[in-house]
């Protein structure tokens, strides 16, 4: 095994990786679904334009989109060595390329699939000698590479450059397409993404280790199917999530899933339940569906704070909005505290009794649409000393409609500032519902634009209400992981 | 009480209530939010286009909005009798105008709320002692009204006119609303939607019977939290599913669910573990929350189709989404079903081995993107006399991209129509999955008028993975209940 011996280096040694250089494509062709997606993703992003430069390898043609093709790696004329080879060539030929990169180049992407998940054990075998007897360093097989908007290696053209502070290491090409076009657009934007197939090489824990001593990573995520060293995760788990949140998905959580995922990966995947208990004892915020995932990662990065009890207080404006949300958080294990009398007496000098319910969950009627009184209710229910964390509803499609009835110039802008501003003072976890009222474009883009200004603001908008206790319990395992892991220090 | 005695008169009785030729609206003032919004409504629907009359009523004012306003329901200037009448003054008033109706008014909406939901008991009984006294039959209190697409009632304006073969009846004015908008503009139109109240008059069960007769019902939608006469309702929906399916969520779930939705409704709730044996008995969809309502409600308007068994065919592109799906239908009690040698083969006939899985989940890979070769597929797999339903993967938002790369014009279009073909010919449940790849403007775009084509087309599309298995199951209980109602019939 060629890992990096000591962790203090790891990120000198990777550099080339997520900031290289130089890439060269091997088997860019006619074909925009092969290698040559690749160049054309370069230049969307832009690689070129930073300096970067860019070789096509194919010995069957010389020239493509205008650019020269070289026969091979090994062409005098490419300059050595190359930081970044991807490789996309018909399977069997993969073991020959690899041969080629020894010395002359630091690191690969094989995006080539057919090896251990396709069932083919003497070629995957071939593979893997080449890739141990060579200098280089590979992500893959079977993966769909890197994407790092920073030093601008992409995949796809047309998916965008979303610079943030997320890294994130998927088992499914797939689903790092998906995460990264929801994640994307909302405002939570990325460091690092590998798409890291059957890792037959670079390894999750060495990427893992980089996240942790990477500065721009401040949140990781992880698609796992399966792990070859469970060990060792857990305990890279235990001393990054003091620092930085980690949220997993792992596919494979059923008999079947289990053993689909070995036709998706060549991996063994484990039982769930072992996963759960691991990822309660190492801080870890599990999901276990993707629209979860997404919804932890967000609130992971946008409020990242732990609930100390499971004590909820739900504020909303009508009646069969706050049952939905008592029966989920019930059933969920949570408890729709009664708020203290004096909880109780504050809102009532706000809120008359008409058309309201000052009861948990707090029905707030029609007045509680005006922003600076919401703003006041919030605040309110925050000081309340038996309240873990608060969950509300502000529909985003009734902004611009409230903007005109309250003769105000931006309903939304001055809900959004003031709920921040008392927010932001709170150590409790506040997330916010914001469900499809209106099937329509003018609805989407209300939904949308209220949910990234609220991210922008720190506040989590959660549109699917199934998910917000499911969120807030992970965040509460997570908040006595880290409570006990400061009394073992103590010690 | 003053119920109907005959069902058969039903639909002539509650004519008037449904297909108004006037309306008059009591507490119609400047407040715009109050009363005046259903004449604003009325407006917008163009109820008096079709040759309705509206009077508003408000002794305070002599003209809004241009039109004349009367000072009481009995000036004599208003042609009797009204077939309609909306009461939207404040709570204390509302026994006065209701007693006002007496023999002059056919039926009334009374929108006020303050009865017994905010624990007022005493003007509870005094409107329920007038309400008795009078010929007037009424909806609500505390309820929205009525929204008719044919008649043209409507509540708000704007809310769009959505014609179809749906009526709903609801207990909470707020899911009325976010049901209405959003199913109206995914071409799942109403009949009737009744926002009911408290409905101390006209019964949950008398709209029933109604619904049960009316010939542009096809399906019937409930939201409720209590109903007064669980014994009759189970026998009317057990008339009715034969013929026309019911879908209902129940709010009011947990132990402070149910309390919740007295302060709501002011009703009794029950047991949900009875709610969930109830429904089995009767042939009811049973949903436990917003969105698998809506689901079941468009599965159960597009292809209201029971499943013969539990065992379920996945069709997807790609390794992650398989894993996703066969967790979800494994953990919901399905069987991710072994396909029939004869399956296979066919299947390997077009599908060749490389970045494919000709196992169940089936990962049909890239070249499964061409229309031709997937309703080929879903034909091949329909026909396995082992598959009881069939889930499958679309992404609308790829469309685009594949008509360019396939080079057919509108790949969209050639995918529908031929799975829809396909489809049809079939009588076993099959379900899309098309979840968001793209959180932009653009992919919101795509993926709506994808699944308004589809639900054209006959095939409902349901995004949210965790929620079709739910869907599936219960149309499997819908199928055992109508299977066993058959054998009765015999005996």
């Amino acid at each position: 095994m060629k890992q990096i011996e000591t962790d203090k280096n790891i990120i000198k040694e990777f550099n080339s990786l997520f900031y290289p250089k130089s890439i060269a494509i091997v088997g860019a062709s006619n074909n925009k679904i092969g290698g040559s997606k690749f160049w054309l993703a370069l230049q969307y992003t832009g690689f070129e334009e930073i300096g970067g430069k860019t070789y096509l390898i194919n010995p069957k043609i010389s020239e493509l989109f205008g650019q020269k093709v070289y026969p091979s790696l090994l062409d005098e004329n490419i300059p050595k060595p190359i930081d970044l080879v991807i490789i996309a060539v018909p399977a069997n030929l993969v073991p020959k390329i690899v041969m080629q990169c020894n010395k002359i180049v630091k690191f690969g992407v094989i995006f080539t699939s057919g090896f251990g998940e396709a069932d083919n054990k003497s070629l995957e075998n071939e593979l893997k000698n080449a890739i141990n007897s060579v200098s280089t360093r590979f992500i893959g097989p079977n993966g769909l590479g890197i994407i790092n908007p920073y030093s601008r290696i992409a995949i796809y053209p047309d998916w965008g450059v979303f610079k943030g502070n997320l890294s994130y290491i998927s088992q499914s090409g797939g689903t790092l397409a998906r995460l990264y076009l929801n994640l994307g657009p909302l405002g939570i934007g990325f460091h690092n993404c590998v798409s890291i197939g059957n890792s037959y090489d670079i390894s999750i824990n060495e990427l893992l280790e980089y996240f942790y001593h990477d500065k721009l990573t401040k949140i990781i995520a992880l698609y796992l199917e399966s792990n070859p060293n469970g060990r060792k995760f857990m305990h890279l788990a235990q001393k990054i999530t003091p620092n930085k949140p980690i949220v997993l998905w792992k596919g494979g959580q059923s008999k079947r899933g289990i053993s689909a995922t070995h036709s998706h990966t060549g991996g063994l995947a484990g039982s769930y339940n072992v996963w759960k208990a691991m990822c309660k004892q190492s801080g870890i915020l599990l999901a276990d569906h993707f629209e979860l995932f997404l919804d932890l990662i967000q609130v992971a990065s946008t409020r990242p704070v732990t609930p100390k009890n499971l004590n909820i207080a739900i504020l909303v404006a009508g009646g069969g909005i706050g049952v939905e949300f008592t029966d989920k958080f019930e059933s969920a294990g949570f408890n729709i505290v009664d708020l203290q009398t004096e909880t109780i007496d504050k809102l009532s000098k706000i809120f008359p009794p008409v058309n309201t319910n000052l009861k948990n969950p707090l029905d707030l009627g029609e007045l509680s649409y005006d922003p600076r009184l919401f703003s006041k209710a919030m605040e309110i229910v925050l000081e309340d000393e038996g309240v873990g964390s608060v969950v509300f509803v502000r529909e985003a499609e009734r902004f611009s409609m409230l903007s005109k009835m309250l003769g105000i110039n931006d309903a939304q802008k001055m809900t959004i500032d003031s709920l921040s501003e008392i927010i932001s003072k709170s150590d409790k976890p506040v997330i916010c519902n914001s469900s499809m009222n209106v099937d329509n474009e003018e609805g989407y883009h209300q939904r949308h634009e209220f949910q990234m200004k609220m991210i922008e603001a720190g506040i989590p908008v959660v549109n699917y209400i199934g998910n917000i206790p499911k969120i807030l319990m992970q965040f509460y395992y997570y908040g006595r992981f880290l409570k006990n892991r400061k009394k073992s220090e103590k010690k």
